[in-house]
């Protein structure tokens, strides 16, 4: 019988250990991948790649015990050496290698040539071998973003009293539309994945006040566009007790400062890599649905054609014309027609057409849709009505307001996306792992 | 055109709000859900449900200005009074209202006893009015706690170098075994639900090292017990360079470690609801498969039946065997027989018939399956095939250890299961939101 007491001391040392005060000199374990081998004759530059980056190793033929020619990219290995200054090396440091210990050897040379600053690799070519494309220093710091961006907003809404839930995505019926729907059998019975959260963290607020979840959702739309995935991560929260949906505007913009404070302080690192510019989150603006068409309509000379939603172009414009206008990288849209928004959304009291919601653009693209939510009972079932559903299936949605809920909203935001628009790519599948398309069920 | 600049000041406020010094006498708004209303003749007492808690409100007759009788249990209101002490309400502190705005009515009155302390409710009755029931303060209590183990597992993640992942959950293929897959058409194609992120998170290792996931797993196993469900939240990690599978259960360790604290810390107020003694984590002892089916045997007589698994029963005596012993609350069974491992894990060199893998019990139920995995692609081919596999939907699972992968290992923890042992519960249900089971696919 042993006991597990927590922590093993590691003699290996990760690159931020490396670039602590008084280690130059001293003699250093560490492990890594072989990213490149630059082979110069008497001496070679092993480069390793560790999580925290890259780390060059400088062998010496006669000094490092060991046969380079028995080593290749790919292998990975622990390297002990000394720690030296070196100027050309990343982060300032090298090791003088004494010794290499092989850890395991891959079976063939790479594919793909990620040990490439920028890879000159199609996105096709990048999906099909994507857990070795991923291995690119470029390709894996996107998605270290992408971390940051969940993590801030999870803990800007831990923060504010929200509390993280975690609800099926396996289910009888779904909250918006049954056309988009994936369809499985569940014991004998008809089920569905869940499009959304949306059933379910409304009821959460009743219980919570302020809900979030950060889970996947599923979408079979036939889109086969740059934006648009049948899979995604979404960022979704609900909040009681608003005054209006300006509050989950200013809301959402809390975590958008939030976050890029974050992104700035915890993952300079990536932003450098990828040569990132945060967009300004300072002020947002806010501006009518039909105002911001008729302005991008003048401005850009561009015949309106569908006047209940926006066209991707338009999104495009729209943005355009923030930034132009405004200075502004972010752009709320409010007051979208309500036929165009699902029954839940609350209508604008002043003028029915229209409902108390929003868009969020970033950089000419839709990355959330939110608003303020119908909380009485019977107003939802009149809704409801008029729009020819059912209770049917409905029943415990419906229960949550047939015994009391405050006036709520929320919203939801698209990972992919937003992470696509931050680091500045053009197609959705550059900034998700591992991309569900209408073609791709693989990796 | 207006601008979003963040945080609105909002005049109502939250009970640490309240509670902060030089309160006491002045006068405060808050909003709340009606959760009590008991009237006392002259004065009446509304307790007000928040999300930190319960707040006593105090009506009294010619002070409040609003009519008693037109407020019940389910409302939402805004109550505006003076703050003043109380030995007998909740946090020593009540509000002499003034005045009282309704905010929502509901329709009916309440089905369920949400207010009492423990509801006299079944199970069944509970699950049945979800959205309800959760609004009772005990039941609310052991899901904010689930939020704090899920927390805890990111939080302490992230402090040791590990990059969080999102992987698809529809998928062609899956890593264990068919039997247990949900299957679906994925436009014309045949695709399953992932039961576990098992082969993305390996992947994942080649790129980062380092990684976790926070999602849902899916398992269509026909079991009706109280320790399965169809849909659960899986806690993953995989980590590279380790030493040993030894690496593995060291690092749950610090994880559960790193949890209690931040429970006893955070969310001490739900602990104490509920009346928890946080388990001991300090030390947690590793025991052979072989030895401690022995031991148990031997100390509490009882037949060994299945030599390969532990039976349900077995798991509550090994539980029941370590907190006797050791006065251990978890505790790592180690070295499981290969046949009941899948074919990624790591045979033990010294005796192949076991793995160089773990499960930890807690309380008397296994809540993580984890161990050390083959990172040789040859030797990954060579256990596939003595298992009569293909490598059919696989190459790109295959290509990561082609391309070269580190010695590697992970886990993976039933986030429902480890509430449920923490909480003192008996079935899954009791700590999953919205269970999914043989007959539950509502709400």
């Amino acid at each position: 019988m042993d006991y597990i007491t927590g922590f093993k001391e590691k003699d290996t040392m990760e690159i931020s250990e490396l670039l602590a005060e008084g280690m130059l000199g001293r003699t250093v374990k560490v492990n890594g991948a072989v990213h490149v081998i630059r082979d110069m004759g008497e001496i070679a530059f092993i480069i390793l790649r560790k999580r925290e980056g890259l780390l060059q190793g400088v062998y010496e033929e006669g000094i490092t015990r060991f046969d380079l020619k028995d080593l290749r990219e790919g292998f990975t290995v622990e390297i002990t050496g000394t720690l030296a200054e070196s100027d050309k090396a990343p982060n300032g440091i090298e090791i003088r290698i004494i010794e290499i210990k092989v850890l395991s050897e891959p079976a063939e040379s790479m594919p793909l040539p990620v040990n490439k600053w920028k890879m000159p690799t199609s996105l096709e070519a990048k999906l099909n071998y994507r857990p070795i494309s991923l291995r690119n220093i470029r390709e894996r710091a996107k998605f270290k973003l992408q971390e940051g961006i969940v993590r801030g907003f999870r803990d800007f809404l831990y923060g504010e009293g929200f509390t993280e839930i975690h609800t099926p995505k396996i289910g009888a019926k779904s909250a918006e539309g049954g056309a988009n729907l994936f369809r499985l059998e569940y014991f004998h019975r008809p089920a569905i994945l869940q499009q959304s959260p949306q059933f379910y963290k409304q009821m959460m607020v009743g219980v919570y006040d302020r809900v979030f979840e950060t889970a996947p959702v599923f979408r079979a739309e036939k889109h086969n566009t740059k934006r648009h995935l049948n899979e995604y991560t979404s960022l979704d929260f609900e909040m009681g007790y608003i005054d209006g949906f300006e509050d989950i505007m200013a809301m959402e913009t809390g975590f958008l400062q939030y976050t890029m404070q974050l992104l700035e302080k915890e993952y300079a690192r990536e932003l450098q890599i990828l040569g990132i510019t945060l967009p300004r989150t300072d002020v947002i603006p806010a501006v009518r649905f039909d105002e911001i068409k008729q302005l991008v309509s003048e401005k850009y000379e561009r015949k309106m054609r569908n006047p209940f939603d926006l066209e991707p172009e338009e999104e495009v414009l729209i943005s355009q014309y923030a930034k132009e206008e405004w200075d502004a990288d972010f752009i709320f849209v409010t007051h979208y027609p309500s036929k165009k928004r699902p029954f839940y959304a609350m209508d604008d009291p002043e003028d029915t057409r229209y409902t108390l919601s929003f868009d969020l653009l970033f950089r000419g693209m839709e990355i959330t849709t939110g608003g303020q939510r119908i909380h009485d009972y019977h107003k939802l079932l009149e809704k409801m009505e008029t729009r020819g559903m059912t209770e049917e299936g409905m029943e415990q949605y419906l229960s949550a307001f047939k015994y009391g809920m405050p006036p709520h909203g929320g919203l939801g935001i698209g990972m992919e996306r937003l992470t696509m628009k931050l680091v500045g790519e053009d197609n959705v599948r550059e900034t998700t792992l591992f991309p569900r398309d209408l073609s791709r069920l693989e990796p």
